[in-house]
């Protein structure tokens, strides 16, 4: 008996969304942010030195949150599915017919006539541990959370954050003036947005071109606003 | 009928897992970002001033970036779930067959005898339009999403990041030595994502003062990193 239904599609979407997903979390944020606060300081410094360090101080900074927060939201994946399963275990012992009435319910809720909705019940209820699973999959929607995903969760998207940052940050390493700098980080980051875009539509199933254009704007929108806004409060 | 299973915590976590999801995720990082830039900001320059236009600048792009992510994120949600739905009709249409071996399984894997397994899948697959939900549910594991949701979630995210970064930032605004202002940013700060790890871990199901630490001390390291590698790089 095999938990996972069998189709192409399926398969795909499973397998990219592990360690990719992680890499979209990080890398869309590491293009971004770190481009937008660089852009927003040319707006109101003339020295690129002083953005390299703040740009450094963010990816640092954005990293180690982003990263060590998806170590976290793994953690608690996994703290809360067992304390759901535990309170679902109590349940199936102590108010089994509330268990019977819910399990009942699901069935009746997909389509099933009466007669069915019984005996499928009936059927479940057999086994403690099958019904628990049962339970914890179909009425609470939680899938059993893999132990090894939080530290790796952390690393693909602090990594990605760290490689999408240091793409709008390197122009002002070799240009000092920071207006030219920007020129060439707006013109690199931007294409860069597009790409990345591309293919993380691609891998949801998305209209690529749509996607990468919104992508793009995204990051030329936040980069605006940082400028308009660190323009303001400098004068 | 009702596809929502009645059980009181189940209905209090999908009323908590809407609007505070967002908030959680915008106020974390807008607490723990800007924070840690500002903190490695201060190992590198002695003046406020540059401090509160850097910090000014990202919480802009912070929260343009995760507004419009999570706009961005739930559009690709409405079309994922579109572009899925299209095809189990297609597929209900014209590779009946499969989609029936499909079903069983389903059945199959939660445990029903092979009568059952037949009976019920012949059941469901009497309207088109009910299966195809079934499939998408339960084959797929899609839930319907909410066509506002996209629009909201921006404005939550983005709105909880500004709250959150305007913490850590505003002792910069009245001290106009840097590390003076440090201390107070850090010390208030820590406060406030303990308060918020608390709170957060509640909702979450976790052991408060555990989760409020955790949250603490991730700020605390990002914070430290930050510091860390701007001075590095000053010198």
């Amino acid at each position: 008996m095999d938990t996972h239904l069998h189709h192409d599609h399926v398969e795909t979407h499973l397998k990219s969304s592990e360690a990719l997903t992680d890499i979209v979390i990080g890398m869309s944020d590491g293009l971004t942010v770190p481009f937008a606060l660089a852009a927003g300081l040319s707006g109101a410094v003339s020295s690129s030195s002083i953005i390299v360090i703040a740009g450094i101080a963010e990816i640092a900074a954005g990293s180690i949150a982003m990263g060590l927060g998806g170590y976290l939201a793994g953690k608690t994946e996994q703290d809360h599915y067992k304390s759901e399963q535990k309170r679902e275990y109590d349940e199936v012992e102590n108010l089994r017919h509330r268990e019977i009435e819910e399990t009942k319910e699901f069935f009746a809720s997909i389509g099933l006539s009466a007669e069915l909705q019984e005996k499928a019940t009936a059927e479940i209820a057999q086994d403690k541990d099958r019904w628990v699973d049962f339970m914890m999959k179909y009425e609470l929607g939680l899938e059993k959370p893999d132990p090894k995903r939080a530290t790796k969760s952390a690393f693909n998207i602090g990594l990605a954050y760290i490689a999408g940052g240091i793409i709008p940050l390197s122009p002002y390493f070799f240009i000092s003036d920071s207006a030219s700098a920007l020129k060439v980080s707006v013109m690199a980051t931007l294409v860069c947005l597009f790409i990345f875009g591309f293919f993380k539509s691609k891998m949801t199933g998305v209209n690529p071109w749509a996607g990468a254009t919104r992508v793009m704007l995204i990051g030329a929108m936040a980069a605006a606003a940082a400028f308009g806004v660190a323009r303001l409060f400098e004068h």
